[in-house]
């Protein structure tokens, strides 16, 4: 029964493929005129200098890590360094992701430029579209090949404890992710902030324009935050949630083939988007934002045909197998409406941004409370939509899925399985998503390489309308990442807890379900364990905002006034007359964004495990829950706050109100929403990702710590 | 053995006649010439006009909410109508309180005016001080009479049921409390933002000029806001937290003495008040500051003395009543605790204030970024004071508490009535800190005065540095009014989880043991039901929040347009040759206010009932514990991010900075933090304890229908 785990290893090889094959084609393309290549070379060389120093302080901390891992639980538990292995290889594949998302965008920039200067918008948003294909198949590719890989590997060393190591992939993903994301985060809108303070405000030049000695900052801070950071979240996101639904599975002592199942789905769900991506209609287009919706619609469609066929293919009862399609179908389904509200909040087409707008008359402040006000509106339809989906799929699976160990308890747990699927088919089409999204930053890059450049004035019009349609997709790519990452994180706190129960029944050579028993009584909401942990819970995700959200203004500040004294010292600079020192700001920004990221990061980590550690594991089950139920929220809140400023400047300034008082109270709102959905909100999902992840790898160790020193304070009943 | 009560009950009614006593004294002071007392009357009237046309539009919607308790609850239940009485009268005090509030604050400001022009600060401070102990002592005084006097009678006539009585009193406390909040918030916020965009940004007048036509607006804001809003909070928290206690001690089975253990601490906290209030130094006062801090360290002192002397009067077990004496103490001593935590975030005598003006000098947008940055982060120092808190109270609950009726659990249940005690030393020393709160006020109301009368300069000295303190002791109050609630809506949500489960072995006619085993396996942070209820809770939050913050911006609009329409048409106002319509601005502040403050009202009744009766009685548990959890720790960020950038722009004035563009960032932040502070922040602690006192009251009924209809979805384990 293993067929299935095979296919999901070729057609993930197949993906790396196609996508090199596409970057061949668009390596191809021409990459412009000296110039440029000039200007795509130094953000090249800039964003390749930040991602290694990142990864050689990240180095240190992984190998730290991984020790651990192999002293507290692959030697206790006997599993020959297989955790250790996972944990690893899931850090470098995030790695890799971020370093991908990173050369194919530098590369592809100067050439999307040049092809809107000789082919036009068609052309220009061909190549500018594969480009980001070239990540979305390289992503999900590699994402399915190491899940389906390591599932038949590890199944082949240890027929009993592969579990834990799958989940130890994500653990490795998503750690690297967090810090990939606080770091580039950081960076990105420090430059960003502190190029258009010196540069737009008080210097009166036009954004990205190359006598602003923060430009190539900026566009730097695009590729290690925008681009790696995106790229390694989604790849993040896939690897957890669907090794997530491997280990429930597993948990839950179900048959083989559910697990084949979710390998089969995503699978197939690759194979759609090896047709969606082809998919784009690029000549005579004059909204490419339709041509792209249309793409993804067909591949979520597509994905949803292939989930019905291949549900006939596993040899369950058919009414099961049709059933947990059904749940997995709705969650694909789900990605198009939460771009829907995401739109809904965010565009200046609808009442919330234009509302926004109109207060922009008044004052900064009233812009301020009231783009603050529709970012905590627009979490509340996206969170009804995750309710929806945990009720119906959770009744799916209560329905549909044979559960029988867990006694009484069976079929109240089978119901979480349905969860599982859906969160499975939300992902699985994350190869168009990443695809749309890539292809934004790239746009925004080439737009830099064409003002930078100073190329012809029509030029400019074509990538500005593709940069435009690159913030949509930016924006609601963002409220499907946090969706994603919601019903992921719910599944695998479930999984947690069985974790934690099976650990301590192997510990205490017992049943699992007497041990279930009890520990289902102490896990209850009034236990002050339980609500101790979720108030650290919260304060988690306060304390790594405010980090974040402060090192941001901290950064700009330096980089502000590095700016202020190069135009200071070297007047010559804004008469095109000397050349400014680009290096030195690049380089302030890269140590101060590492200087940043630590301490936000390791708090993730340490945070979670002495709570475990000391305050017993059901304070550890209140702390992840206290993460999901404030962070996602938050997340939501932050992403959308931050998008509709952005629109509700873009929309003064299309009323040709630029340089208006109004104006520029819009550009304050735009300004502090910066910080909010590219560095904060973003941070959040890789933080309940890691807290779930670590949690459930280093469960072994805590349980045996919590049982030994006899550690069970406050709990309704203590485990045993 | 009800001799504590009886106590109480005299007490209460010597803390009312205290307060009329120094009522008359300060009504006998000099209310000031023609102009002073002319400005007093006319905002005198429009915070009449306003309180009793919000007590008109809540007295419908309370009497449909009575006859629902009357239907659904002590008919079915056979109670005499019991819990509608306690609804009612809870709810008239709260519109007592408020009114009183009122009154006494708009009375004492031309006389605390005259007193600064006449006696210099000692006797403006003596006046202020004693007006604000009126409204300490005699909202004590109310409070405790009501529920000891309820106690007593409610007891007479039933002695099985009169527990959910008492907690209908704080129901319906908080309910009225909840609207006051809100509509007053968003008028005084709105009047104040409207008066100053226009005044002091587009006019160029100062603060309270009498040229601008939203001048009184502005300061009947203050009134029915800050002070009858701040007035009904305390009153509302107090009661809250008193029948809380008493609501546990009966559903724990316990000995009669520790319900009146309750009673005798809070009536003791309430004699050491007495003492407290004549405390305050007057005579040759430099810092006012010093002398109130002096009076509340006495009275708590006092209190935890009279604590440990009154513990031996119980005639318990001296060990157990000690243990409890000391978590009661624990209580009032993290008052002192919280103040100063707030006062380093929001003080500029600090790090973060500082940091918050330092990034002035860069833009807006910093401001914005960095404040809200210190508010997430002064959030968690808090919430670690009110975990220490509950785990310790826990603790001495554990060992010191002998409940014997929950088999197994007794002892792990025994340990919520020491957070319980905890949470009442917190509240019993309310009266002191409301006297402080209330001096603010007054205060800012007699600068307003000296400043419209145009009195002299050196008079405005003495009623600024009040004034500037009464900000202080305002910004420390809410830290203090958000862990009181924090502490009580955890008491009370443990204690819901018991009446639910009586309610059910009532209806079943089964015993509570049974029940109880069952339903806190249903509880559990896993089952679906808690998690989608905690969801719909965080939900909630949120929109209660949003609703509020853009109420405040659309009034203010509002305002904006018709001050703006009063200085175009009547260009004399400005050259003191006409004078402005301050009738009408007055009007379209009540007006919105009124209109606004329904929906979100509305929506913190419908939602949990809703989620009660339709999801099950788990899913409103999780819904509860979800606005504790995220609404705790909003209220927080939002109450000192709104205090620190108020001071962080008192900090730039007072380096000289007034009319710099550094000056003009920093008054951005503090205009974004007034419905921060004032508004939506405040609004929060009413909410979360609307929605306990809610579930309790209505716990028979949802538990009713639930059983009726089946209704248990996605329950690990129904209701039987």
């Amino acid at each position: 029964m293993a067929g299935f785990a095979l296919f999901g290893v070729v057609v993930g090889i197949l993906g790396v493929l196609y996508a090199v094959y596409l970057a061949r084609w668009v390596l191809r393309q021409d990459p412009g005129n000296e110039k440029m290549r000039f200007i795509s070379q130094a953000i090249a060389t800039g964003a390749r200098a930040y991602l290694f120093r990142q990864y050689k302080t990240l180095a240190v901390l992984l190998a730290v890590l991984a020790v651990l891992i192999l002293l507290t639980i692959d030697l206790p538990r006997g599993i020959y360094g297989l955790t250790t292995l996972g944990f690893v290889i899931g850090a470098l594949g995030s790695m890799l992701a971020g370093y991908l998302g990173m050369y194919v965008t530098t590369r592809s920039a100067s050439r999307v430029a040049q092809a809107a200067a000789t082919g036009g918008m068609g052309r220009a948003l061909l190549v500018s579209w594969r480009a980001g294909a070239v990540m979305g198949l390289s992503l999900a590719g590699i994402a399915l090949l190491l899940i389906s890989g390591f599932y038949l590997v590890f199944k082949a060393v240890t027929e009993e404890d592969w579990a834990v190591p799958l989940v130890a992939l994500g653990f490795g993903a998503s750690l690297v992710t967090l810090f990939m994301r606080v770091g580039g985060g950081i960076y990105t809108k420090a430059a960003d902030l502190g190029a258009d303070l010196v540069g737009k405000v008080e210097a009166g030049i036009p954004e990205d324009d190359p006598r602003n000695p923060g430009v190539i900052a900026d566009n730097v801070g695009d590729n290690v935050g925008d681009v790696a950071g995106m790229a390694a979240d989604v790849y993040e996101s896939y690897i957890v949630t669907v090794t997530a639904a491997i280990f429930l599975a597993a948990i839950l002592g179900l048959q083989a083939q559910y697990i084949e199942m979710i390998i089969l789905f995503a699978t197939l769900a690759l194979v759609a988007t090896f047709v969606g991506v082809n998919l784009l209609k690029t000549s005579g287009v004059k909204h490419p934002l339709s041509s792209i919706s249309t793409a993804i619609y067909a591949t979520i469609a597509l994905s949803v045909l292939l989930f019905f066929a291949g549900s006939f293919l596993l040899g369950l009862e058919t009414w099961r197998a049709l059933a947990l399609a059904v749940a997995t179908s709705l969650g694909a389904l789900v990605a198009p409406v939460i771009v829907k509200i995401t739109d809904y909040y965010t565009s200046y087409n609808y009442g919330p941004v234009r509302r926004i707008a109109e207060q922009a008359k008044i004052s900064p402040a009233t812009v301020i409370i009231t783009g603050y006000g529709v970012g905590l509106m627009s979490a509340i339809p996206v969170i009804a939509v995750i309710i929806a989906v945990l009720g119906v799929s959770y009744a799916i699976g209560f329905y549909a899925v044979p559960v029988t160990v867990f006694g009484d308890y069976s079929r109240y747990l089978a119901g979480i399985f349905g969860t599982a699927m859906a969160s499975v088919g939300l992902l699985v089409v994350a190869g168009i998503i990443i695809t749309a999204d890539s292809y934004g930053p790239v746009s925004d890059n080439a737009n830099g390489v064409v003002e930078m450049a100073g190329l012809p004035e029509n030029v400019r019009e074509v990538t500005d309308v593709l940069d435009s349609v690159g913030n949509t997709t930016k924006a609601t790519t963002k409220g499907y990442a946090i969706a994603s990452a919601a019903l992921a994180a719910l599944v695998l706190f479930i999984a947690l807890i069985f974790e934690i129960v099976h650990a301590a029944a192997k510990i205490k050579g017992m049943g699992m379900l007497s041990i279930l028993d009890n520990s289902l009584k102490s896990l209850q909401v009034i236990n002050p364990s339980v609500l101790i942990g979720a108030f650290i819970g919260v304060s988690l995700v306060y304390f790594f905002t405010s980090r974040t959200l402060e090192a941001v203004g901290r950064t700009a500040m330096e980089i502000v006034e590095e700016i202020r004294r190069q135009f200071r010292e070297k007047p010559g600079i804004l008469e095109w007359k000397e050349q400014p020192d680009y290096a030195r700001v690049v380089d302030i920004a890269t140590r101060r964004a590492l200087g940043e990221f630590l301490v936000p990061g390791l708090a993730a980590i340490i945070v979670p495990l002495l709570t475990g550690l000391l305050l017993g594991w059901n304070a550890l089950a209140g702390l992840i829950m206290g993460a999901i139920v404030a962070g996602v929220p938050r997340a939501l809140l932050m992403a959308n706050a931050g998008g509709a400023w952005d629109n509700a400047k873009k929309y003064v300034e299309l009323q040709g109100l630029k340089k208006t008082e109004m104006h520029k109270a819009a550009v304050i709102g735009d300004t502090v929403g910066d910080p909010f959905k590219d560095t904060s909100g973003p941070s959040l999902n890789p933080l309940i990702k890691v807290l779930n992840t670590l949690s459930v790898v280093f469960a072994y160790a805590i349980v045996f710590t919590n049982i030994a020193l006899g550690i069970y304070p406050f709990g309704l009943l203590p485990l045993s």
